[in-house]
């Protein structure tokens, strides 16, 4: 067994896919069907969850089966955020909810000061708060002080598929973190995904990088595999690296 | 159905195993069985293949079940391996082989002058062999027209761990060849197995990264879903890299 | 002529450096002439500046010749780092600072939060304040907007020589800047500097990647070079990626 | 004193620059200028050195102030290539070349076994012959072995200025060299001629990154600083790299 835990709720896959830029959500429920994830996370200001005239995205990815993940996305202000998951609860009675304030459209880096005053109230307001943030460990340590449930560093801006741009930090934030760490943003292929995981991380959130890719679901089941590579990868304990048969090699500094 | 062919043999799992460096036979078999490989590669020269007083390698791994790959490990001139490959015949009749001239001990990279010389000799004898090789296009160019089965150039030195040096290399291969390429030597984790298949290769081999791993059956399972996951991410068609939103970015240049 | 001004002043050196971890203050003084820094950046608490029982760096880097910048290196709140830069400033006269806010010993990564609320103040003060930071594009704006004279991303940790890890957020940082930015802390080697320079900050500043060297002041004439070089290559515009001749090339995702 | 040697002539800079690319003459010999070259390499097939009737490389570069190194760019056998080398030690007593045999037209990669081959016979023929070849180790040695005056591995294809792929075959190549090991193509930027410097190269030579910038003059200068910077550093002996203060890092295999 190699489940993980999140707010007190129990998972088997690493893997949280997105719902968004997707063609249709028949397309949409495919390739969360074929990712193998149990968490999905749903943009509520962009996803139609209530008008019976439009197509529903309920309708095509289950909340019975699947664990339905709110998110902030488009939101530049703490109060935008707080306000769109508050709604959410109460549509939804959502509960667990990922935060994510961001700075500015162009990179869609996160305001991490507003991140963390919603960070705080979120989670006096009784959420269950995952929480987007910057590849910063002393930041990620104060969301974690305040109450946050899950740490979500970006790999790389949001819908670039530059893979993880930073691995020392994230893998700083992997040690140090007593809650879940999950790479969310950047991945772009399924290596990207596995190196994700090979880190340490407990998890990884991706969107794009499915959802863009030319075959969907065939990407969807690539990094079904991936997380699940990297992950026992992690595991099982690499081998140490080295420059040739003979260990005490002066190219040590090389690797 | 997304099989591969090599000198007339079909194959479903693209990760080829090796049998060295394990604390023993059975655990040997233990991590070709969690690979999923149907091929495993046998240094014919330090496998006991003969000696009924000593544990035989075919008592734990079934030469039935799975396709034995003889391989010159070990051989430092085109003569030495010919020779090996013979023998190697006359007692298992294997004719698919892998050809590995090593130019020196410490680096174990190949020296493609005897390769090439070996691989047009072998052919003439009738064998169907795959190659080990350097990342060299024109190299591996003369190879494909001399009769070699399988392009098999190296990652990064045997037994470093480093995962793939030079992909653009490895690309030109894949792209120019009508055989098929497989990386051989380099691999250390998982991710580094995925990145080989998404730059298109057919498949890859490894032996240390799973020998070596801390839980060589462990590292077997994240091996074999990291080779799934890179071939369907291949298959899928990955995502375009980009910077931000605006996708006419002056910093197109550093992706 | 390619000189560069902060807070009104103006430089033709665009390489900073420090005054730490050298064996005495007079390889110190060494290193520093063979950089050709013109600006030197003082750990007020650590460097000897007032005891005349003791050496004191100024006879050796003379304060008339080099602009002495104190820094708060060792403060790991706000107020101490206030109280720090205000203690020079009476002593000194210094009022051109490098502010520096740890968020814990391990990594030396800055505390944004803090860093944020002491620029403020410090600027409210009458100081021009250049702010080590996170590479982070958002909380560099805020810095600029509460009236950072310069913005110091982290190219890595701090005496780590690992070399600049993110360059896509360094690049997005330099993009929006308005006010000189220069990497500081992670150069370990002149191709480190010389990649931050291409990058199109502004300057660097090192202080281990010297002073640890074997040879401190033949490796401070090579970060003179390479500061140059790297700034040379930015203003030059540099060629074209390509990977083959044909530029048409469905490699182009490799690049 | 830095100089180095090759067949018997001693050089202060380690910059080669090239004759191809440029609008005219003029800017190619403001760029060689610039870049503080002492030698100059030329592709006598491509390069005007006795039409009178038309602009004359020689009028521009003065062959008494610089050594000329004619190159056999272009050429794609062995013959080809030492038909041409002949012809221009006929013509300009040229005797210390540079050998290139090019496998094919897309990649202008090396074909080894005619270099070899052209290689034995040039030094046979009495030629000094520096080598372009590939990132090969035992190839690199038979070279050697031949008698070649320098040994040129590729960093990256020829005018693809992706920088050097393979630093851990160009160290394996240099520390087994008798003779100079010198970068031969894919130099795109300042800090890539400094990597190549401090894998402990004797030299670089580079064409189209300074043909090709936006202003060559200021590239060829950015490149003299670059080579200078590398090599300084590489002599220099660079820092450990590390992660955080605590060297005992559980990090160790990030680096």
């Amino acid at each position: 067994d190699d489940s993980w835990e999140v707010a007190g709720r129990r998972f088997t896959s690493r893997l949280i896919v997105g719902t968004g830029k997707y063609k249709d959500y028949a397309v949409n429920a495919a390739a969360v069907e074929a990712s193998g994830a149990e968490i999905v996370t749903v943009a509520v200001r962009r996803v139609n969850l209530t008008d019976r005239s439009q197509p529903l995205l309920t309708d095509y990815v289950d909340p019975k089966r699947y664990t339905y993940l709110p998110n902030t996305a488009g939101c530049f202000t703490a109060e935008d955020a707080m306000r769109t998951l508050r709604l959410a609860r109460e549509a939804g009675g959502w509960n667990l909810v990922k935060l994510e304030v961001l700075g500015e459209a162009k990179t869609l880096y996160p305001d991490m000061e507003q991140t963390l005053r919603a960070t705080k109230e979120l989670v006096n307001d009784g959420f269950d708060v995952m929480v987007y943030c910057a590849d910063d460990p002393i930041a990620a340590k104060k969301l974690e002080d305040a109450g946050a449930a899950a740490i979500m560093p970006l790999g790389a801006p949001i819908g670039s598929g530059l893979g993880i741009q930073n691995p020392v930090m994230i893998r700083l934030i992997v040690e140090q973190a007593k809650v879940p760490v999950l790479v969310d943003a950047g991945v772009g292929s399924a290596s990207d995904a596995a190196v994700a995981m090979e880190l340490g991380c407990d998890g990884v959130l991706m969107n794009t990088a499915i959802a863009e890719a030319k075959d969907p679901v065939m990407m969807a089941r690539a990094m079904r595999h991936a997380v699940e590579a990297g992950r026992l990868s992690y595991r099982a304990g690499r081998m140490q690296r080295r420059l040739y048969a003979d260990p005490s090699s002066p190219l040590g500094g090389l690797i």
